[in-house]
């Protein structure tokens, strides 16, 4: 409980609200805006340095300097475009923009928008019903969120510290992401195959497969991990392991990630999806 | 004067600021928000059927059906990400939040952040300065404006009318797009050969030629026009040409356009950016 509680004593409180809203009760949502919304005014009352803001673009001097001049919100579209590219964090002036954004309607609505595209699109296929019509999912803010973690982490705005972020995964809790849990029970019934294809090490199948089963990923053809000699960047990486997928006769017609490097490079898939993440950046 | 004047006599007043602003006086820009403010109130105390709203997701009930439940905000990231694909209009519900986009700041923030991320990458670079290092930019909505044109027809929500809107392409009257502007004359000055790639007919050469020299673009390299025996996708059109350029011996190492089409496909370019538009589609 590192960056919101140091704000504010309603930082727990959030997070717990949190934690239930990502199964995303309605109820629980709006106490939840409410809450921020009684934690912001109490932050500009008591003086205190960070208050969170209400989502809205951040234009004051004390911000520009950072962003060159522009809004967090034509920041976020830059990153989601991939027109900014190779970023290390979130611009710390941009650190309360991407959490309201993240844990507010907003995030959601955009995840919502790219699964109900994808979910036509797969309506519209004619599969071969062979065993070989491919759906492929990144894991990590694609099927599993660790918004509990980067909540507790500066939503991105702090360096990247694989040791902290490691030991959240191996606890096994990351909820599922609801509109893609949704999309990944629909391509079921279709007929698809799942494969999830993921940068998380070979060495944690295990703690993964309990994390999948658990919050609803009951079944898939292939679950594929970094192994401890894959070199390069995620874009290599996830190419190489789709051309072998393609190789053993497997047809890749969806492929979903949060990460531009999850749907470039060979071998793509029939048409690719990009989940909204403003949290990190993967080459 | 289509649909704005329809709404409100302030529409004709708005469209002479739009002409101005477009230059980007921050002065007229100021003007042009206070009016539209103005016409805003004015709008809903007279209780006009179509106000212009202000720019913030719409979620009222009477506008999610056409959307399947989510905001405008959220349908513009799908366009921009290409997660919606193959649309004909702006849905109905979006006219006003589209038009408010276009016209107020964040349209030019948007596009500053591509062009900003353009100007750092290509000042990275190591240019051989054999003439053959090359920018690849479209043109309509990437160098020239069609905004003027788009204010009076629903900003992308009525059905594309071909013969009105050659028209006002014959007119040559198409202002420049500020912040690409500004990067053509950066990418000049670092010794880049400009190519203008654009799908506008061989015919329209010389009201192109006009158009973008009285606006600032004074020079290129090459200015490659659709012919009338080009067929297929403005895709595989634009694929085609980019690969005739390279074969050449010309090496394209940046490609900027509105359209992912613009930017997809072989010979894309060592990187490429995708400036916003979220008025039309082109395959």
């Amino acid at each position: 409980m590192n960056h919101i509680n140091k704000r504010s004593p309603k930082g727990a409180f959030q997070f717990i609200l949190l934690t239930i809203s990502i199964a995303m009760k309605p109820v629980a949502l709006a106490i939840l805006f409410l809450t921020t919304l009684l934690a912001t005014s109490k932050s500009s009352n008591s003086g205190l340095p960070l208050p969170i803001y209400p989502l809205q673009p951040l234009t004051g001097s004390g911000h520009e300097h950072h962003l060159h001049g522009i809004s967090c919100q034509s920041w976020r579209l830059g990153v989601e475009t991939n027109n900014i590219q190779g970023w290390k964090t979130v611009p710390l002036s941009c650190e309360a923009y991407v959490g309201h954004y993240m844990l507010g309607h907003l995030y959601r609505q955009d995840s919502k928008v790219v699964t109900n595209e994808a979910a036509l699109y797969a309506e519209g296929l004619n599969l071969t019903k062979d065993g070989k019509d491919v759906w492929v999912f990144d894991i990590d803010e694609t099927t599993l969120s660790n918004l509990p973690y980067y909540a507790e982490h500066g939503f991105g705005a702090e360096p990247y510290n694989s040791t902290l972020f490691d030991a959240w995964v191996d606890t096994g809790k990351a909820p599922a992401l609801p509109e893609s849990l949704k999309l990944y029970k629909k391509l079921l019934s279709l007929g698809f195959k799942i494969v999830f294809l993921t940068g998380r090490l070979e060495k944690r199948r295990e703690i993964t497969v309990t994390n999948l089963k658990s919050v609803g990923y009951h079944t898939w053809e292939k679950l594929i991990l970094k192994s401890s000699n894959d070199s390069g960047t995620a874009l290599a990486i996830k190419s190489s392991k789709r051309k072998e997928l393609e190789a053993q006769g497997y047809k890749i017609l969806g492929n979903m990630g949060d990460q531009w490097s999850d749907i470039l490079g060979n071998n793509a898939g029939q048409r690719t999806f990009k989940l909204p993440d403003p949290m990190y950046y993967i080459s």
